[in-house]
């Protein structure tokens, strides 16, 4: 059967969660684009409603993508192309677009003696969340801390910046008094960014494992974090800049981790 | 004379300028921002006209750059609240926006012998334009070559992401051929990224002064681009990820190139 009516109560439940609250309390999330779809596809029970459409979805990759789905049991709910529309975030929506299924992570569940961790302080925007997700798959991070009020990574705008590395990563909320006992009882090393720390971010060794600490968009890192950091480090400005996009400082704190722990950079 | 309707007719040019078919053509862009606002006044022949409303500007330092602006004979244009909430790009407008004028840039103006250039190829996001401003500011590049069909610098969403770093850099629009036949003129070398490439970034020292060319966030460079390039460079990906954000690209490159100038590298 295909669902013709926007005021399909499935329909409705699937667009109610793109706005914040109905997606903060519920325990599925929205995803759309083939590349972040099959990623969830190929992490196991991730993927648990398929929505397509079959006037719109012609691209091959999505047509097997689907089959795929259809051969694990995977729940598919054909819609016309208007209902697809109408639940799509894209201009241009290319017919499939899926529910999935939140994975909860707590400290616990991390492996200390592994890679890195990127401990993001009240992160705000879920574009900048995605793109440090990226970042830290890109690097072979073990996982995320997010640290008092951020957003949720399962944002529609984390999910969609993420391009589905979300699904490799261990993404674990928490709270400053938590991690700090946390930290100290697995002997992590933390390092923070602060544009008031002497020492320059390139000219330091940096250990494996460790955490490294990023602060807010709009606060930096508060004393209480600063005097919990093993280290803190500063990424020079030369200009009138007194502070770079936040994914960016983080995706060029996390490649200099990545290029010390092969041994390519200076010192 | 308060203007206290929003069909008054420079409030209407104003809310225009936000409309990116307007904007392109003008010769003014919007601003909003105490920062921005700060750096545009701090360059120059920028500023052209600030709109203020009373009830809404209580900010220090807006006070203070506004009677900086008065005393310099910068055109004041005050508005009431609501005709300031009407023009406003803020949830919670501080009171103070402005007109700027556009500067352009040729290559002509570029001196070539001077620190690094990036260029950028069919950028099509204002918030990556914005925030690689901003990048290049902290790693004093000469500016920023635009190549292609890309954004505009003075969309109001890459004014904003630059945080008015904007303003200290020479951004010049400029074709492929163009660039070829004066990068040849000035025996500049130019380095590219690529995920094909056979070289890894982290592995080169990088020539002082060159142009770092990044490809476009959906098809990177092409191969003409490629074969222009003296050397393409990768950026390694560890797990699933195949790119990272092009503003996150950018900013590991320019600072491994600021790192490699300063002699804090590998090799």
């Amino acid at each position: 059967m295909i669902i013709k009516s926007t005021s399909n109560f499935r329909i409705k439940d699937i667009k109610r969660l793109k706005e914040k609250k109905f997606q903060k309390n519920s325990p599925w999330f929205y995803m759309e684009g083939f590349r972040i779809l099959g990623e969830a596809f190929d992490h196991g029970s991730i993927l648990q409603t398929v929505i397509w459409s079959a006037d719109l979805l012609k691209n091959e990759y999505g047509l097997e993508l689907l089959e795929k789905c259809r051969n694990q049991g995977i729940e598919l709910l054909e819609v016309s192309e208007s209902v697809f529309r109408s639940i799509s975030l894209k201009e241009n929506p290319q017919g499939m677009a899926a529910l999935g299924k939140k994975e909860h992570f707590t400290l616990a569940d991390l492996a200390p003696e592994k890679e890195l961790l990127i401990e993001l302080n009240e992160i705000a925007d879920p574009g900048n969340l995605g793109t440090i997700i990226r970042t830290a798959d890109a690097v072979a991070a073990q996982g995320i801390l997010l640290l008092g009020d951020c957003v949720s990574p399962y944002d529609t705008g984390a999910v969609r910046g993420s391009i589905g590395a979300l699904f490799s990563l261990k993404i674990v909320q928490t709270s400053f008094p938590e991690l700090n006992r946390w930290k100290q009882s697995q002997l992590l090393p933390m390092i923070g960014t602060s544009d008031k720390a002497a020492t320059d971010y390139a000219t330091i060794a940096y250990p494996a494992p460790m955490i490294l600490l990023m602060g807010s968009e709009r606060n930096g890192l508060s004393e209480d974090q600063i005097s919990a950091c093993d280290q803190v480090v500063r990424i020079p400005m030369l200009r009138s800049s007194d502070s770079l996009n936040l994914a960016v400082a983080t995706g060029i704190m996390a490649y200099q981790i990545y290029n010390s722990y092969r041994g390519l950079m200076g010192k």
